[in-house]
């Protein structure tokens, strides 16, 4: 016997039937009005064994954040699961990062565990962040048919920069910066959970995250790849065709958030008082199943073979497989 | 600079000053009358690569139990952090432990993350446990000068199973399986935490954490090792003279509960109603700092170089420095 991740996800599924595990269709848990969340990362897989440790650190609170921003929650505390390979001066340079990312957000460090590995072991670290949930905490599978998909911030910009690093570790420049120091979108999420029937932030790539969203909704998704909105200096370095939009699409690592609003609202208006970085109405849940795409003006694009990073490892990682 | 593990979490303690945090004094925090806990274990730190998965995953969910536990808080909830690391069977037979050992107390699996680990790393896996505070919350600080010091549960008995599976790794028995499947005591806890001043699990040698109770309450420790009830199966094997009651008290591994109660208080009477394994009263808060120890009728004793496992790592490591 042997199984793949998804299996085990499954399996997990199995016995996590509590009403506060959403399904473990969400990438958090409500429990009396709190958000919980749980991300790990690991040394090799989700960052760069040279990538500065403050960066790390600093990755590891965002990760989590931007999962909070999906529920619309308000940060509030978490806990850290430190592991110390070696001499302990990357971990405090890794625990400047942390800090620095807490203060930014308002997350107060309330606990945690350290432990040692083992020698020539990869650095796994987690973090638990629990947020106060909003006035309405839109799930993954409340979206309804012909909801419109509103993509809140750049795509492709961390996997730009990550491409960059992969080809010259000493590569500088914003794209490296977005990979490095990503910004969860805290205060748009709140703006915007109360109106949203679905939410999720896009982590694993906008088309899987998408595919998701819809598949957790009951319905299909239509994502239209020209209406994706690149940031300037991803637009310059790799410019904006349908090749790089589809780069852009399933790079993964993105920290922005996808919300199904009823077709009626305008998230511009929504977000007004916050002046979004970018935002764009990409694409529809529609009848059916499954994820299909338009582009080049209108056109019906075939799929890619690989959609996004599934669940952060093994099949896909933005660290490990990156071209 | 070179950090050692202590270093670090002073480091983590300038900025987590938050009063759920409890100053990271305690293994858990408190929020919104919820203890929460996390708790870490690696390959070949906290467990042997041949302990059978299962085995493994009670564990995880029972060091995290035992934390509730000293806490007097009611399991609720729990986030897994699970890494993969090769085909998958080793986690599928790890998620059977993680599910019997939650059914068992009532704990729900409401979340968490998968993440796949670079090839030849150390498993980490990591749990958030999640309780409902008691009437009471008894915190490592609140020992007063003059408390007794009360054992629930015995110790010795992991680190000497431990021992055996070390010396052959096809080992069975009493003391094998309590290393195995440690039984958090939940229930005794519960029933202690509203009587304590301060209450702990012994985790890391009943030495060493009744220093810590000592140190975070602002006074010394004393400690009888001839009060230390051992188990029928640890003196059969290792025999209960003096040596013998050293290891056990430096062991760790332990799943005990170490609680300072005031002197008119009896152990005994309160937890009568649950029979626990074993209570007995193993010391007392004086004036001072540290820990002093007595045996043999009163004779005083010197302290070991060791009083047990310092953070379950680094300095001392439960399966990689054991005899």
């Amino acid at each position: 016997m042997s199984l793949g991740e998804f299996d085990l996800i499954e399996r997990v599924r199995r016995f996590a039937d509590h009403p506060a595990a959403l399904g473990l269709a969400d990438d958090a848990a409500l429990l009396d009005g709190l958000v919980i969340t749980h991300d790990s990362i690991a040394e090799g897989v989700h960052f760069l064994p040279a990538d500065p440790p403050a960066s790390v650190g600093w990755k590891l609170v965002a990760v989590n954040l931007s999962d909070l921003a999906a529920k619309g929650a308000n940060p509030l505390a978490a806990l850290l699961s430190l592991t110390i390979a070696g001499d302990g001066e990357w971990e405090e340079l890794f625990l400047g990062g942390i800090e620095a990312a807490c203060e930014s957000y308002g997350l107060a460090l309330i606990g945690g565990d350290t432990i040692s590995l083992p020698a020539d072991s990869a650095r796994v670290l987690g973090m638990t962040a629990i947020g106060r949930a909003g006035e309405a905490m839109p799930k993954r599978s409340g979206g309804r048919l012909g909801d419109k998909l509103w993509l809140v911030g750049n795509v492709g910009d961390s996997a730009a920069g990550l491409a960059q690093l992969i080809a010259d570790p000493r590569a500088v420049g914003p794209l490296v910066d977005i990979y490095r120091r990503p910004i969860p979108l805290i205060a748009l999420g709140k703006l915007l959970a109360p109106h949203a029937n679905a939410m999720m932030d896009v982590s694993d790539g906008l088309l899987i995250d998408a595919a998701r969203l819809a598949r957790a909704s009951g319905c299909a998704a239509r994502i239209d790849l020209d209406a994706i909105s690149l940031s300037e200096p991803f637009r310059d370095l790799r410019g904006d065709g349908l090749e790089e939009r589809m780069f852009a699409a399933t790079g993964g690592d993105d920290y922005a958030l996808l919300a199904a609003l009823p077709p009626g609202l305008d998230a511009a208006l929504i977000l007004s008082s916050l002046s979004p970085p970018s935002l764009a109405c990409v694409g529809t849940l529609r009848a059916g199943q499954g994820i299909s795409l338009v582009g080049d003006g209108g056109r019906a694009i075939e799929l890619p073979e690989h959609l996004g990073h599934e669940h952060r490892g093994i099949s896909g990682s933005p660290v490990a497989d990156r071209p």
